[in-house]
């Protein structure tokens, strides 16, 4: 088995509930993936560790989701120069309004690409990482493009809201 | 000459002021590009065209600014697989929260990888981009570490903010 | 039967539960329409024959009902001249405050008449709808005030809110 | 001449650099319309006779803009069957965000279709008023095609923004 | 028994909820006052006769409580020179943030006092009404000290948290 | 000369290019006022003594001004029956917004009726206090009633806004 | 046993929910504090002799919760020179956007060190305050540490989301 | 001389002009300060060594401004126990909300203390840095009871605003 160019990574085990959106859209196109936690917050040193040795592991496409103060996605992305993809928890008092900013707002020089807040968001980190690898990988192209006709089938398929 | 991998599109001609920030990291780092103004609302025959053609023409990441309603990135999204860094453009009434909003509220099946509002955002989109393609291309790698160790060194080099 | 001269579309089947008040009240008024679920990022080529096509097909007002990065009304106003009446769906994370800055924001050139967030904005596009067509036609016109008068009647009749 | 069809009303002389935008396109279009000053707080008894004989007077189509806790357009609303579209005025602290929700989130029953903040806005309520009256009258939709082809033209006449 | 001199008039029905705290103060106060559903939007003619004839039938302060575009408290003060004291409603969609700026941002010239958003600020409506009228009639004076030493040595007599 | 019955108290002296908009209503209807600059922050006990002889100098109505973190109006009213009439100064980095929420979300049990940011709402403050005299003053009322007489008049008197 | 450095004071009963989390993390820390409701809108006169007599009962750090127009730690703030840490308590109908700008946004010359809104802030604050007595106390200073280290122990024994 | 107690940092160059406003009080207080340019997304690495030797250097407070998605403050919190005050750098897009939400959001276990956005933030943060090192040294102690004494005595020696 190849291994993975992509990462899942989350700062608590409570996003899980939001990020295991990416794991099953990577799953759907059977593509590869490691799954970590890592705390921006509360295990600095192991962010670290794991941003310097993300393009060394093989690691094309970083997705990394984080709510409040949402740091880990800007810091993994200043440690290492593989594209970090950063998807806003939806956080208890803000709605994600805080995750989304802390994470979009980046200064010029070290850039996140932003999902949606959420779920639609983690499950969109991992379309668009599988959209990067298709750039260069004619298979992974194929299953996209087949993922997309069946989601564009469904909605054609059931054009009349009042029937379901 | 390569043929360009990056376009960079806007929707109308006042956002150059801000995605010419893009042009310009990617002039530093010598990467060829493609610039067209594309707009959704007035150009929408056009916006589908070039998205449809976009694979095929060779370019492996779509920037597109847009303000206000900003449709651009999204429909140019829905049109392509090729992957689609949004750049929500400030605006002149909210600031730029409007065209974060339309940019990075993508519902789940088609990503918009979102950047900073503003120029800031317009650069770290061609970074963005670049780190896509280094990622494939040791030559873009070397470009990229050596423009991040430049960055890094101005600031180690100018720790006194009291001296300038 | 009269061809409907209102078109509602959504951007997807969970857009019903808010969309169906447009409905009820076309049907309140005994006023034909089209329902039919479009989505701009999962359909945009069918979003296109569907607005180019409605004029021809004689809908004299489109509503047009879409949540989060809320493309859907936009789109159909930029192909088509029959007036487009958006309503932002209340979206998950940020109460539809995005879906209705994706909506009202339009730029100059293309417009979007654009109703309360929610059920309450349904409603009333369908009101609105029915408004436009009225100034056209007497037997609407007629109904609307029998409308009107029948829900100022039911605050008058019922001043004292101690008694329900 | 024809009687207008078309009114635009506005809170104060102030909101009249923001409202000429409306009176220009309509202009452009040659289309007739009346303007005058109604201020929902300071005439209130000239806003229900305005209201109240608007569909007599023969307009079908009411643009109002007002700015701040803009009672005006849902006033009018809520007195004459005539559509009426709301532009938002951008205020003095709060960027036209309190004149926006006061317009848009009119309750049920009473519809104002409402347009962007400030004068994209204003020329929006005068395209979609016009556009309105096209779906009756031939040659306003002829006027309008044009209006549409033109700025489409522009835009595909200039496609690269470095050129200005 | 006495003529009220406070009116409470409310939007809709489903506003009681809120309001009734409102009422609930000044049965505590034992100060009479009238109720009354007055629909700015449903039934604008009311709305004007009961403002038109407010000083008239000894009302010195007005409390109007209103949701969404909450335009109630704002057209009663453009019709007497009676105090209004207006309360945002919490709104279905906008938490009342659209209601607090419909009412709070009257333009100079007709005042609004706006109370907190929701049932906190219908009891300090009544509070306040009843402190403007104290402040002429030492009875109710009296009746408003005895309520704040109330309130206050509710808390000085609970001063540690954890025993409840 | 009467007492006067208005005192008008500000956080800082840089506000009163704000509140001097109250005092110039007030002298308008030839009332008379205190002036005074009392700071929640930096004077605490001036605020408490102000306050707690409030009533006992004949204040009837205290208009309260203050930007950021404004607490004096909420102060001012824990420590006094007189009425509080809050005015939020602009801010320089959240428009007023802080200064809104921190006067007009006081919790239940202490009122501040709130106007709007910055000097249309000094100016109301100003006329709310001098309607609640009037109620209670004819003299004041018949000045008022001109007041509002002359506003209107203006309005009426230039009804087309393209004449200015 | 040493008299406690420091104190835990909120608004009312209600905010107890919040403020125990900053009661069990220094029960963790096994460090003395004292607990009790100010009110510094019902009970003003309790504020500020708690204030006034804080530095002399040797508080070394004031943690103050409070919600809405959260005026309580700012004006313990200007009553001492102790450091008052305040707590935005999430409210009702802003979820604490309201009581984090009435907290934060302190004028210069009187400092609140603000904490994030809710559960996560309270337990925070107590952090803070035992971070700053850490500094002139070694055996604080250990056991934070050691707090540290568990909290850090956690995540890096748990890596991955999916086996909980 | 002794050894600065306290650290002042920041994320770029032009934050300067915010933070020489903490100094500015430090310098008025006669305290030793460290003043140092460090990049959380430029620097990472120094950031790191930076916040590891804190203790070590004998900063007993850490003031830290940052600007946008602001990083620094709260990862310089992740790698020492020496308390940290955050400063908002008000950001050229959204005022600094973004800042602002970015730095007080921190998750329970590794507090940022949070002043003000912009110039009054980061003159209050070296006050409540002062303010902590005065609980344990009573010169400091005198010496900020002087500098209150000093700004309160300005507000009560100039009470009427008019005469400025």
């Amino acid at each position: 088995m190849k291994n993975p160019q992509i990462a899942i990574v989350m700062g608590s085990q409570s996003d899980w509930s939001t990020m295991k959106e990416a794991a099953e859209i990577l799953d759907s196109l059977t593509l590869n993936y490691h799954v970590e936690i890592v705390s921006a917050h509360r295990t600095p040193d192991k962010l670290f560790s794991f941003a310097e040795s993300a393009v060394e592991k093989g690691y094309k496409v970083i997705i990394a989701g984080a709510g409040g103060a949402a740091h880990l996605p800007g810091m993994i992305a200043a440690k290492t120069v593989a594209p970090v993809l950063g998807v806003p928890i939806k956080s208890a008092v803000l709605n994600g309004i805080d995750s989304l900013y802390s994470i979009v707002q980046m200064p010029k020089g070290i850039p996140v690409g932003t999902l949606a807040i959420g779920a639609a968001g983690a499950a969109n980190a991992a379309l668009l990482a599988a959209q990067i690898l298709a750039m260069f990988d004619q298979s992974i192209m194929g299953k996209l493009n087949q993922f997309r006709q069946h989601q564009t089938d469904i909605v054609l398929n059931n054009p009349d809201p009042r029937l379901i």
